[in-house]
């Protein structure tokens, strides 16, 4: 836990009555979230402390793989031509490993709309036989080198970004953002998507590899997140100056692509209208990162931070591809009108790899409107990202919070610290319908469970030098 | 002067050092740089106080009408077609009036360059000689509804956005930017770059006018500037956000222009490159509005802050379209590798119209990156901002501060705050060389002499009801 580098008014441990106080008598105030270590991972703290030089030479590794890390967008293309072990029957989802049966209602819905979008049926009720006789399987992203929001899911012929990491020989993949509105991520499966769908897979993929090809360099998303961040985006839920300053590095190329304008003009349209279409290559990018900081023996570092609806997931670096999980939280938001809590799904999404890199709740800090809207204040937002630097091991060398005198964004989240300060992860969401069919219905926040992280502490202190 | 509703941890006026002992230890502090009226300002302030309420009567008129103004970007078009009063042999330049003979190097070395843009000259040499002998003539922007940046040389055949509100009957123009570099406003004229203005008029103006006619709706400037002040624009040094929101609103229809591919290419490439493309359209928008709040008699509003590079002239409401002038100030600032401040013309340009309408220095604390990139911290934007409530009569509804928990900017300079308090406006702005052909050095900030604010004061006490 590093106190010493805030600056600090007054230092409020535990009860958050007293700070609140204070913050309301306008002095600075530096609130500490302690609680005692959950049950059992006492031992497993005690275990690590004895070791402790292991893990941070460990850490210390991992954390320098993230600071090189540059990713770039080197490509677009079908899902099935980018990603290794993809399959036309394969269908990919958000989270940790879950079958049809466990599915919540909003990937039930994107598993339907996406095996008709592929021909294997041609109704909702078609595909969910199709479904239930076995004839599609399912895989994480995340076990793909892939990420995808919400639902996630990604079937064979839907256009996804490339991002490579020369230094680290890293690649990964997310799809092409679908739009705001009814789309497959939030459990919808309308006619009409479906048909914009395919036009992505027709015509805007062809336009939009051919613009990648044109241009001088790829796009860096490195850059183009650090100059957001400046912008008021904390680059999870908000990604307005990110989506503006990727369309316009990106449109003098486009407007030089061989193909009939009309098509080139509704690629245009469609990328410029999109305030959150840099999400998806801002997702890539973090997952190319934070497998690069991954495998690194003995690290604490939580390398991935995944929800399939049912259960958050997370992985630490020293433990590789291994899973650790608990149960998906409720989120805490505001609805769109007509629709509130209990009609809310759990926690949902691999976009959660972007706080897993030290953005979204993370940065809120640098994005004062992001928690406005959703009912939080200013004053929140700076406490939000402060205390994530009490479970971080470093801070970003790249991305800086201007409200916050320019620190760098809290980096490497310690799962020791995790579970000895009892504050967990801050994630900035969407909220989808708990049914099939229906989409978003409001955004928040959400805390991911306890114990994954006391469980991957126990086998990370099992792994140590002293264990074996 | 304002002090209630602004938070407080301690008021600080007069000597500065007091209160910064109180900033170094974190205590919040509002400064107010008192210092005693100047000489004969005080019998000016004792005959406006006896007739306050027709001064705040007025005042309240005007800032009625600041607040209901909506600037359009309407058109696009050269100017000798927009502006009802040019002809082929008139140039317009910045701030109150000047001839050829007291110009300074950065004024002149535009006009030699937009003589020979006009094809009224070959060379340099020669665009001197036309100009000694008296064919061409000199008028302010400001006197014709228009206003330009830094030199500000408006000639027939340039092409000039064009802004209007409905609700006022108002319209104002403002040339298209040429770019960043060794251009025109700055006083350079190398052939390339009268080549690249040649290009703006030819090609450029025809697409962006069929641009705008084939919009829906013509782009709202007050939206535009809301949202850039939410992303780290102060909108009048930074435009990076206004000009990536611009370019995006515009980008769909200038795609469908029926005009040649390679055209509109070059033109969307001119467009996405230039960070400070919404310079040009924000300062129309800001002449437009303070024009609405122009011509109430009794008020105190400042309604134009200009500088020709030799003065800085200033126009109260009350006083409609008479100027207060008095020397242009020296800019503190940060300057190009090889330059330094005996390179420096002193302060130049219209755009101080963005600080006119509570933008720029008044909006500093929006934007943390631009104070510092001049040499200054993120405490002083923030005080910069906060003194600006100090000499200001109301407070921004369309344009708000996120750093200040969402203030609205301070709107409508009162003279008479200025003179009482001590406290000058703050202008953000760049530095030309002072000689003729060279061009921009540097970027800084500058305050204006307090002189013509008070020969204001008088002009308006002299016209008070008690007077007459």
């Amino acid at each position: 836990m590093r106190i010493l580098g805030a600056p600090i008014g007054a230092a409020n441990i535990g009860l958050g009555s007293f700070g609140d106080e204070l913050i309301r008598q306008g002095v600075p105030v530096h609130s500490i979230r302690w609680s005692p270590p959950p049950d059992g991972a006492e031992v497993s703290l005690r275990r690590l402390a004895s070791v402790s030089s292991w893990v941070a030479s460990a850490n210390e590794v991992v954390v320098r793989r993230l600071h090189e890390a540059r990713p770039l967008l080197v490509g677009v293309g079908r899902a099935i031509d980018e990603i290794p072990e993809m399959d036309a029957l394969m269908f990919l989802h958000a989270g940790p490993a879950i079958g049809w049966e466990d599915m919540s209602g909003p990937m039930r819905g994107a598993v339907i709309g996406a095996v008709q979008f592929e021909g294997l049926a041609d109704t909702p009720e078609e595909a969910i036989r199709c479904i239930e006789q076995g004839m599609v399987h399912f895989s994480p992203n995340h076990e793909h080198a892939s990420v995808a929001p919400m639902a996630g899911i990604v079937s064979a012929s839907m256009p996804v970004w490339v991002v490579e990491i020369d230094s680290a020989g890293k690649r990964a993949t997310c799809p092409v953002n679908e739009g705001m509105g009814r789309v497959l991520r939030f459990g919808a499966f309308h006619r009409e998507h479906l048909e914009h769908l395919a036009w992505m897979r027709d015509r805007m993929l062809p336009i939009l590899r051919a613009t990648l090809e044109i241009l001088d360099a790829p796009p860096d998303i490195r850059s183009l997140i650090a100059q957001a961040l400046q912008m008021g985006d904390e680059c999870h839920n908000r990604h307005k100056a990110g989506s503006a300053l990727f369309f316009r590095e990106i449109a003098p190329a486009l407007l030089s692509v061989e193909e009939p304008a009309s098509d080139i003009a509704a690629v245009a349209t469609d990328l410029a209208r999109n305030e959150i279409a840099f999400l998806n290559p801002t997702m890539a990018g973090a997952k190319a990162v934070m497998d690069a900081g991954a495998g690194v023996p003995g690290s604490s570092v939580v390398t991935a931070m995944t929800r399939n609806g049912r259960e958050f997931g997370l992985r630490l670096s020293g433990l590789g591809g291994r899973w650790f999980t608990g149960p998906a939280s409720t989120i805490r938001g505001l609805y769109f009108p007509g629709y509130g809590s209990e009609d809310a799904n759990p926690d949902l999404g691999d976009s959660a790899i972007t706080e897993t890199m030290g953005l979204g709740g993370f940065a809120v800090a640098a994005s004062q409107p992001v928690l406005q809207s959703v009912g939080g204040t200013i004053e929140e937002s700076l406490q939000i990202t402060r205390s994530m630097y009490e479970i971080t091991c470093a801070e970003s060398a790249a991305f800086q919070i201007p409200a916050l005198g320019f620190r760098g964004t809290p980096l490497g989240i310690d799962a020791r610290e995790v579970v000895h300060t009892g504050i967990l992860p801050v994630i900035n969401t969407g909220i989808a319908h708990r049914e099939a069919g229906i989409g978003q219905i409001g955004a928040g926040v959400v805390r991911p469970p306890m114990e994954p992280f006391v469980r991957a502490l126990e086998a990370l202190a099992d792994m140590a030098p002293s264990a074996r």
